[in-house]
């Protein structure tokens, strides 16, 4: 594996690969150093939690790691990136975790011939792509239920603007499992063959084995968006959220608004807590694999 | 110890073992490693002296060390801040060095049994506590002293708003120094039992040991301020700093202002590089009793 | 060698051995391990290729690295620097990477005894002088020819406004290169004893082994360029590089301004990625000679 960009590009056995080496990183029974390794940590949005737990992965394979402070304005032409990542390339940086506001950037430069010995990790780009947010939650569930085929999952929210929701079809998709996704008319965005679509949440919830909830972008999609029509029709509450289910979301939580507060008290909401602690198993395994594809 | 907020949440014994330990790290007798360790610099305040001596100490225990931004626009709610505590914790930040304009947060934070796991350490608290400065400024003079019981220490300048005041009038009572305060009445604030205020230099600096400096926060109290005045009467001049006293100041100094120029060339001030290079023991030896409390 | 202040204060012998040491890093057969040694890089102007390269300079020999974020609000008197600095030594820093606008500023830092134990690298003072520039592009120009007494460098360029051309210039006439300089009049500033002076390009470029094309700093010196002009006359093209010359340019380029973008893919401009590359070397080997003097 030589970059990470989207779930598109992963083989099936790939996945499973990073599954059960995340697997291992979790029990403590693999042990890898990647002293030699040099990578830069470029993040153009801001990101407290992706950006903390991709260092602490880092830190944890004894990464050296460089913060790649995004000065927009000297950067805000895309021929001035392609040179500054040839530079970083020359002086020695062998990866780049990468986060992007625009949607093909981190593809088109892992594509490019130009930087042949950079690898590119994708950490959130534009409304598209998260692929290690959706290897995260595709760990959490499958380390709870070994066996995903068949489960039903509920996707809630603003499923049109949401690189989550994206990356998560396409992973979960591939092993069987059903997909609903809920949300109102406008926050549906485009279709995807296969996922089944819901505008009631009393029938998208029916017999749910896992409730994922997504970030509603307040800053972004005000204009769009009925926050007390969303409140009473889609805001997950203890009564409305199955007993059994699974709930989990990508952080950070606007409480009250996408779930009510008080089922953040409920057992069903300790896996939001578990995604959090996974993401580092599971971006372990990805430096793991493409630093040791590099004989780093 | 689990924490470290105030003085007051410490027993004089573990102030004795702080002094002891860092004793032992200066002289270079004890060495310790907590390369399992992951501390989170949070400073919500402005800080370079501070910042810099917890990251020397850390890097000196080889502590994995978290760079946290403080992006006060997102983190103005302090709901959110808790939820970002938790996301940390999750990921496997085990210990948090936070300072914070809020007298009263991190006292909150590390009362409330959600973060069950994560140890706070109060790098500077509003107005009320900077424990750490208080127990460098307490290594350096019993360093000096061996015992502190009956010296006489008078702090001087801006009380009224000095965490730095109130965490060493808690500590060196606690050592039975005999403790005065000089300042003109409205910076005094509220007065302490057992210790002497004063309005006149020349009293409160008779027979005294060691005279301690505050900060004139010239940004903050300017309208409280006539600084005129107060150089007049209240600078420390080599006329009227007592010959064998011990000058500390917690610095930055404004020069000129609460110390004139060429009093920080004589002998009595050597003691304020001292106080720096002091913290980093100190702090060094608060950081290896937490984490060995922690298993770490 | 305690400082890197300029290339004035070097030997020709230093400098000598800088390249070799230099050379033995590049070839892996030299390993240091400063891993006692805590450098802060100080950067008071943005740089990105500068600062990452140093970075990498300290990770590979296992410093203990310090990123000292300039404020330039709180530091914006030179006697508040003093202190910090002498706070920062106090703590255990003991060596200052430091770029800063001021041409004299790191030059009187080092001079001063105040801070006998610190040691100061220039990383670019104001526009005379970039020592670690020089070296690399000594580094690798010597490493291509070997032998460079002779050898014929066109600088073309901003010469008045560059540390980068005043460095080189230095440095290069010492070991006996012919250097020309190239620009129109109003770039060119003071002229140096024994460098040719050139308005003409094709005059300048006749029998070149090297040419050194400097950055324009658009942004700073607009008011006095006329750059219709400018690329007209002094543009590098594939048509005006004589065919063997070695093209170097100290980056970021600002393409189709003093190169023209199709050189850049041209064998003659594969020396520029050489030169970020050598860069870390040569600061490796600056670092370990400083810090082996200081028994770190």
């Amino acid at each position: 594996m030589k970059h990470l960009i989207n779930i598109e590009s992963l083989s099936n056995d790939e996945i499973n690969q990073i599954y059960s080496r995340a697997c291992e990183f979790e029990k403590g029974i693999r042990k890898s150093n990647h002293s030699g390794a040099h990578v830069a940590n470029m993040f153009f949005e801001n990101s407290t939690r992706t950006k903390m737990s991709f260092e602490m992965a880092e830190n944890k394979l004894n990464i050296n790691k460089y913060d790649f402070c995004a000065d927009t304005s000297s950067l805000n032409k895309g021929e001035d990136l392609f040179d500054t990542l040839n530079n970083l390339s020359a002086i020695g940086i062998d990866t780049i975790v990468m986060r992007h506001t625009n949607d093909e950037l981190i593809n088109l430069l892992a594509q490019k011939n130009y930087f042949n010995e950079l690898s590119f990790i994708n950490a959130g780009s534009g409304k598209t792509a998260h692929p290690t947010q959706a290897l995260l939650d595709f760990y959490t569930m499958k380390r709870h239920f070994l066996n995903l085929s068949g489960k039903i999952i509920t996707i809630v929210g603003d499923i049109a603007h949401s690189r989550v929701a994206k990356s998560n079809i396409e992973l979960l998709q591939r092993f069987d499992m059903i997909i609903r996704c809920l949300a109102p008319e406008n926050l549906m965005g485009e279709k995807i063959d296969g996922v089944h679509y819901y505008t009631d949440l009393k029938e998208a919830f029916e017999n749910v084995d896992i409730v994922m909830a997504l970030r509603i972008q307040k800053e972004r999609i005000q204009e769009q968006i009925d926050f007390d029509y969303y409140i009473k029709n889609y805001q997950i509450t203890k009564e409305n959220l199955p007993y059994a289910a699974f709930l989990m979301h990508p952080g950070p939580i606007n409480k009250d608004i996408e779930i009510k507060s008080d089922v953040l008290l409920t057992q069903n909401a300790r896996t939001i807590l578990n995604q959090a602690k996974n993401g580092v198993y599971v971006r372990m395994a990805v430096l793991d694999m493409i630093l040791a594809s590099k004989g780093l």
